[in-house]
């Protein structure tokens, strides 16, 4: 996992070390609480409703390889980078500034991230995002960590790049549980 | 799928359709909004908090294998009794009566259901539902409609019963993302 273990303590110079170590409290990790808390008082949801604590949960979740249930300073910092995309992303098919993504919206986003899955795949993340038809910032998000996060999954363990991976029980319950 | 497709419209003698036609409304099929409210009005989830639309959402997830969104009859009596199964669980495992089962009880919660999973699996799954150290009944349903719907995925897929499966990366999306 480069760049995440074993790398030397963040230069104090970096800007949001002050920010994170204010956020991250005594055990100088951010968990989801504090996740959740530091995401709505820092305006990051604006005019969109707040994270779930489910979503702060699986957005950690997608960065903790030693399964702490916490963040570190270079996870928090991948964290803000994704969420900062996502969010471009979402104002981007929003377009007519309803606050959310129609569905038939969606299949664009999917494709603007860079994901490639069947109409099937879609019909299923509809299905499953939506409420009353829309498809909500939290929700949105909460689908790109799991987009994201099984993904990532997918390519770790296909390492020849056949596009096929095998799994034993628990893997598959390893990689699957957490988000 | 034994007995879900192609099954006989079912005898308008079950005590219990009635009761399905009167929640599944015009179209016939229960979705999540009807599902929740049903859940909450029957007084199933009594003194524990009414379950959340997304634990609703993979409840019909679990067992919608045509990706519609919505449950037939077979499948409002197939959940009822896996859920029915879930709350005794829980409430045996909550000896203290304090409406939560705490992470130490989880394990014996998980094995009773039949479930071996590695430590690994089980620190990951309580990371992921426990709020402020307590699993209440709403994520510990969840919980359980993940293992299981997970779990009947990989035995599906496992047909020589090696232990082992193999995905392309749609199918992995597929069987992930809607649960
Ligand atoms: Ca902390
Ligand atoms: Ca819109
Ligand atoms: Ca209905």
């Amino acid at each position: 996992y480069p760049g995440t273990y074993g790398a030397p303590p963040p230069a104090a110079n970096d800007p949001m070390w002050s920010y994170f170590t204010a956020i991250a409290g005594q055990d100088g990790e951010v968990d989801a609480e504090e996740l959740q808390r530091c995401l709505t008082q820092s305006g990051f949801t604006g005019s969109y409703t707040p994270f779930s604590m489910d979503t702060c949960r699986i957005m950690i979740a997608m960065l903790d390889r030693d399964s702490t249930g916490k963040m570190g300073f270079n996870e928090f910092k991948e964290l803000f980078t994704a969420l900062s995309g996502w969010k471009q992303n979402f104002m981007m098919f929003d377009q007519d500034r309803s606050g959310t993504i129609e569905p038939h919206e969606m299949n664009q986003a999917v494709n603007a991230m860079g994901y490639r899955v069947s109409p099937q795949v879609l019909n299923v993340i509809i299905k499953r995002y939506n409420k009353g038809g829309r498809i909500f910032f939290d929700d949105y998000v909460a689908c790109c960590v799991k987009l994201r996060a099984l993904t990532d999954t997918f390519r770790r363990r296909d390492t020849m790049q056949q596009g096929s991976v095998n799994f034993q029980y628990d893997e598959f319950m390893l990689c699957t549980m957490a988000i």
